[in-house]
């Protein structure tokens, strides 16, 4: 590891002119087609998934090898230009935002499968390889790889793993931490280490674990070994409409409490549903107040036995419209309502933003009660699309950015919603990460001392600060001396990608 | 956390006087009874579970509350002092080895269950609670603590976390940090920190994850949230004999190929076999080369599909005797057998050594080849009792204390077992950690930049090197410039505890 001594943010190279001078050795590293400079190329790569921050990157870098990765991040260090880990770009919490005097680093050409191992149950692979290709690979030997962000048609595995990504089957199968055996990293000061392997096994400290998860700050993944999950004998997916949110936090708990494990629970609220029908037509039971989504896998007798259960338990608390799908299409049909709720809200409000936050299961009554009641004090409507069984709320705030200082009032309801989740003992982000979008939330989670030990934890890695600043933790230079300031909001444009979210 | 220039070891206290003068002081954070001085108390906590290291530590403290805690480390930060952290004592690896001019911090007086949260599936206890007592506290409500150490009458919560602890039914429900959802530490510059909580969720660096196995290196875990499993509906043990290693072997691959996910498979040898005759009379088959343990759990109708399944599989594989138990007498009949095997090796060697290592489970039969010609190349048998589903081995190494350089030729052996392992892509400890016993055979698993890396990132920690100093890592100190130096070698004696491993 580098021991040079730590740089302050003003340290770093800030001028086009310098970064300029650093692209021929970019070129000798990435070749001539790894390297984009155009101001147009750039451009499209100005943001993630979380449009409302945008930056447009000094210049792209592609590698191809762990090699280049390795002198790329070298020369970085060598010059004290920070740079900024890329993947697919579908992230929701502006933790791959560019960074206008440096390196965005992009992996979407190391996309190889380098090895399915069905007798050890596990993948390697590069870190721009997409989600569910690993699972497409797996499936001939009757495994897949559970962790399912929606956006898993596109996600990079490597993303997933800076950001722990969750998805809906996390409740049963848990986040990308869960899954992940090994790694080969670059760390910012350019060396390569191997954390973990193919076994299990416990030895050292599990600093494969904190990388999962650490956006970026403390390196860059450049190969992945990934557990590989048994593919269950039998899916059946049930949908319930309830009369009241409250009804369906009942069976909820209800179901928990009886001791059956769904893979999924989803909830929607009427706004949410209302959205979903205009946008797909995913005839969904008219006059409910809440749809219920529950998946149930494994052994066909286990999953039999618990649709019976589960859906008495639904019925006990006033479900109606209850239908259940075991066939691969019949349940798209039912998942297609929820996959498609976030960009459909773009129906019914022309902006939004998508909150991501977490609560005990215990507290999710309490908490739908609060947001609706902050619904109706503000006057700003919100549709609630959530992963019921773990308590990870995806509030949407819905405005219109036509109106002057409507942006600013969604932005405080959705500010509102994070505040009251740390109140009920949960946090600020379930799965989307902090990024820039929540570095300045980070003190409400955690105290001074906390902080103090993350930032000791990041400079041990990143002793100059030049991986993907601004990211994960609060810095002055971002948060000023308030608690929070907002970078600039921009109109949110509902995403074209349905399964995005 | 400190900022103090990092001290070298030889920098501590190394006096008995200048201990001496802090015991006052500990005496008032402590309270009298809480601190021991006398030699013979003092000798009482020489060595863990691993007692060929030996070392009587300078001074006990016992404190009861996390407010304690703090004041004895932040006296320890102060006056550059070391000290070890200590549970019940019962680690394999000499990871709560004393330090003669130290504290050892004990936390058996810091035992409270602190709260069953049936409702959010977890429990807070205090690190000094006995494993098994939170499985009693939460039996009523239908549910336990998942891992299992074989020591889990009296192993503590704070060990586990410390050595990210294992057990027989880690198969299935994973190992210590997989349970743990949140902590509260005392860093080794004495401050409070908590890290994770109740509810789950993704947000900052997950440290949560990095100190579970950090072996005390990194702080001590005051206060510790774990998550509390369902209670299986049916659990059913089976036990199959076979005529060869191999056979038992080609069972396991092809119980696992099959998709079932037993919550244990545990093999012995005949070797091992013959010892838990000897000791118990456990009744297993005659004749058996392999003895196979395997144990399921879940749903009635599943877990009876499964077992069907096992014999079916076993029997391809020459299986015979095979007999089968589901209620709770029964099962701990074909447990007993193994659980006593280690202890029971006593009866046919004076002495042993019980290692530790772990390969991928594909290489599990090659390496049981090589541990046999190792043994007969050398003279020295070994018998062979592991957790057979995951790759972890137990390898018993026998032979004399009272034949010259007997004990000598067993480390070899026992050292080579390790090296066998690491060339097979396994590691140098499944379940039992590094401590003092293995900190030396840590570069053989990694290189100087993952060690520097490890290292930097126990020194943003600790950076006067007072926390357990001489565990995890190896130190010019402890390990000199050969690749390994060897502690005092005592006579090893069977522990008179059956369920000791």
């Amino acid at each position: 590891m580098a021991t040079t001594a730590r740089r302050t943010p003003d340290d770093l190279v800030r001028t086009p002119a310098a970064l300029a001078a650093l692209v021929p050795r970019l070129r000798r590293i990435c070749g001539e087609d790894g390297v984009l400079t155009d101001l147009s190329q750039r451009r499209t790569y100005e943001s993630d998934g979380l449009t409302r921050h945008r930056s447009t990157p000094g210049v792209v870098a592609m590698p191809t090898t762990t090699a280049q990765v390795r002198d790329v991040i070298s020369l970085c260090a060598e010059h004290g230009v920070p740079y900024v880990p890329r993947g697919a770009g579908t992230g929701l919490s502006a933790g791959a935002l560019p960074h206008a005097e440096g390196v965005l680093l992009v992996t979407s050409r190391m996309r190889r499968i380098l090895e399915i191992d069905p007798e050890n149950e596990c993948a390697v692979v590069e870190p721009g390889v997409a989600n569910l290709d690993i699972t497409r690979a797996a499936e001939p030997y009757g495994y897949h790889y559970a962790p399912d962000p929606s956006s898993q048609q596109v996600c990079s595995v490597g993303g997933n793993v800076a950001e722990n990504s969750g998805g809906a089957h996390c409740l049963k199968y848990g986040f990308t931490a869960g899954h992940v055996r090994g790694l080969e990293i670059v760390t910012p000061s350019g060396e390569v280490v191997e954390l973990g392997g193919k076994a299990p096994g416990a030895h050292g400290y599990d600093l494969l674990g904190a990388f999962v998860g650490s956006e970026g700050t403390l390196g860059v993944a450049t190969r992945v070994t990934v557990s590989l999950t048994r593919s269950p004998q039998r899916t059946v997916t049930l949908l319930s409409a309830f009369t009241s949110l409250d009804a369906g936090g009942e069976a909820v708990g209800a179901i928990i409490a009886a001791g059956v494990l769904p893979s999924a629970v989803e909830m929607m609220d009427a706004l949410a549903v209302e959205a979903a029908e205009a946008a797909v037509a995913c005839d969904y039971p008219a006059g409910a107040e809440a749809v219920l989504v529950v998946e149930l896998d494994g052994p066909a007798a286990e999953v039999d036995a618990q649709v019976r259960r589960v859906t008495e338990l639904c019925a006990a608390s006033g479900s109606f419209g209850t239908r259940t799908a075991s066939g691969a299409e019949e349940r798209a049909l039912i998942w297609k309502g929820r996959k498609s709720a976030f960009a459909a809200v773009g129906r019914i409000s022309p902006a939004y933003i998508v909150q991501d936050g977490v609560v005990p299961r215990t507290a999710l009554a309490e908490m739908l009660g609060r947001i609706a009641s902050l619904s109706a004090e503000s006057g700003i409507r919100v549709a609630n699309v959530f992963h019921a069984g773990d308590g990870n709320l995806h509030p949407l705030v819905l405005f219109d950015d036509a109106e002057p200082g409507a942006a600013e009032r969604a932005e405080e309801v959705s500010g509102a919603i994070l505040d009251l989740c740390i109140e009920h003992g949960g946090s600020i982000t379930g799965e989307h990460g902090v990024g820039v979008d929540k570095a300045c939330k980070m003190p409400r989670m955690y105290d001074d001392t906390s902080l103090e030990t993350f930032d000791l934890f990041r400079r041990a890695f990143d002793p100059e600060g030049i991986a993907n600043p601004d990211k994960l933790l609060p810095t002055p230079r971002l948060c000023g001396e308030r608690p929070e300031v907002r970078t600039g909001v921009h109109p949110l444009v509902a995403s074209g990608d349905a399964e995005q979210f």
